[in-house]
């Protein structure tokens, strides 16, 4: 059985929540921002479904819901945002400004983020920076789950990537990614549904292949694309943990009580502003020139951009609200009488 | 029947070779040192066989031996090569001090390279910037040979795309990957040997799936990993040609005279200081930070780090040198007497 809200519904419910259990409005806010743009768009794994995770750290005190992020200027084109043990959307929010503005004064710029706690979707920085008319990257890790290629055990985080190309009176084209065949959140969701997963998402805990999602969930993950796929996710282990020297997978897991929120991680983002990236300074003359290429991708049939599906959903949920399952809907108001 | 070269001779035959054909010393030094290093380190794809192609475009007049690449300051951390219509070579050769300067005075810095004729592996020159303690990554398109996810016609380059991690002590770990599921000389390799290619490396004319390799040829290369390795193509494709903006695939394509030889375009590099990512500026400290990573990936077994192999190859050659089929080495003579 489904509950159905309207989005207003939607942030309503995340703030009320946080709020209960200690968040600030500061820190409350950013992530319902990120939990409604996610319901809003389809993206159910980053929705609601997370809301429990982020209240039961913050219940245990894990999470400081208060946290005040912390600017730093670490170089003319680099800006550290220290999350003061909170969560990542207020560290991400309180960021954007300064990153964009390094972006348009070098050229290109990276902003690193430390001590945060990161269970959100990617795509909503960095869709934000490339509306903003930048083209924007963002690397996150996670906690041991995915084996690296030729390996058997939990290594690498899910670690996704985010990249964003903005377009003229057009939403952004943006993609995110995890590195592994599947999001974790997906198996989660196959497990709570009763469904087997398809081949190539995971092996048990002896390696071997498997189906069985409980089984997938208990052995290790496995990278999208063999090999080649396995790089990316190292990849972005060196960039979200490496660079700004945050725990790597292996050091979150170990790190991890198993309360089923956002383990201690980082996260890195880029932004480039294309004006900066030609000689006549034109960024609409280089949007302009990929067009084509967009239009050509479509033209083929049976292929889409890489957002579509997140825009076309959100065409319709505004007017028609979301379902989410009543067992959740009672998980949060459950989570909100225990605070 | 093969002849066996020093890499003094692999350096020797290729100047020899492009100065005949009117390179300049400073060209024909910059190919001849990629060269070199791609037989050095076995990777026979980017060694020798690709000098018949530069040869011949030199002979059409296609490609400016004797170009000087052109050095702009766009901003702060953008600096600009325009390669005037030469090879690729001397362009990122003349730009890897700048870019790296920038790097280390504003933390992040990136290089278009436009007018450009690209054949070359990415790796060397982002394994050059992390041997100076860069992390860096490189961005190239090429002509289109592979459909995006679902569609059923060439549109993307091969578009590799290649990643630099410096190591202490060591020599960098360095991955350099085509988007593509094969290299396209593989599938030409299959037809010449009446062997099927593997499910999932192309579709045919019609866009159907195909293990026949004349089949795959004449229809459509398939990006590695399914729609993530596609997002993965679009977005090397927006990087070399979008931000710098450099022809397109199908631009490239449209405007390539089928001479074998390289095509026009660009390519983007990106380099990051590590000590301008953290609050200390510790770079050794991040670096140490991550090596347990590198031990756990090589500790689980059946496993490898990216750039293993090519390392491996790189202590047996400067002793045993390279050997290449007569017939390459006959053609390349020929081109030498047809000057």
């Amino acid at each position: 059985m489904d509950v159905r809200l309207t989005l207003d519904e939607v942030y309503q419910l995340t703030t009320e929540t946080l709020t209960a259990l200690g968040a600030s409005d500061d820190n409350a806010a950013a992530v319902a921002d990120v939990i409604t743009a996610a319901e809003r768009d389809d993206c159910k794994s980053h929705g609601l479904f997370r809301l429990p995770g982020y209240s039961i750290a913050l219940k245990n005190g894990r999470i400081d819901g208060k946290s005040i992020p912390e600017i730093n200027d670490l170089a003319p084109a680099v800006v550290q945002i220290d999350a003061k043990g909170g969560f990542a959307p207020l560290a991400l929010k309180v960021g954007r400004a300064p990153l964009a503005e390094k972006a348009r004064s070098q050229g290109i710029a990276a902003m690193p983020v430390i001590n945060s706690h990161h269970f959100a979707a990617l795509w909503f920085e960095v869709e934000a920076l490339a509306a903003d008319g930048l083209v924007a990257f963002a690397f996150v890790n996670s906690r041991s789950f995915v084996a690296p290629a030729g390996g058997s055990k939990p290594l690498f985080g899910t670690n996704p990537m985010s990249f964003g190309w903005p377009r003229k009176g057009k939403p952004p084209l943006v993609f995110d990614q995890a590195s592994s065949a599947s999001a974790r959140g997906e198996i989660m969701i196959h497990k709570r549904d009763g469904k087997s997963i398809p081949e190539g998402w995971a092996v048990d805990a002896d390696g071997n292949p498997t189906t069985d999602p409980e089984a997938g969930l208990a052995g290790a993950q496995l990278p999208f694309g063999g090999y080649k796929g396995s790089a990316i996710a190292l990849m972005v282990e060196l960039m979200a943990a490496g660079l700004p020297r945050n725990h790597l997978a292996f050091e979150a897991a170990a790190d991890d009580p198993g309360d089923g929120g956002p383990s201690k991680g980082g996260e890195l983002l880029m932004a480039m502003d294309p004006s900066r990236f030609v000689g006549d300074g034109d960024a609409d003359a280089s949007l302009d020139h990929v067009e084509p290429l967009f239009e050509r991708i479509l033209g083929q049939g049976g292929t889409r951009l890489p957002s579509d599906r997140r825009y076309e959903a959100r065409k319709r949920t505004p007017a028609e609200g979301i379902k989410i399952p009543q067992k959740l809907h009672d998980d949060i108001l459950a989570m909100q009488d225990s605070a």
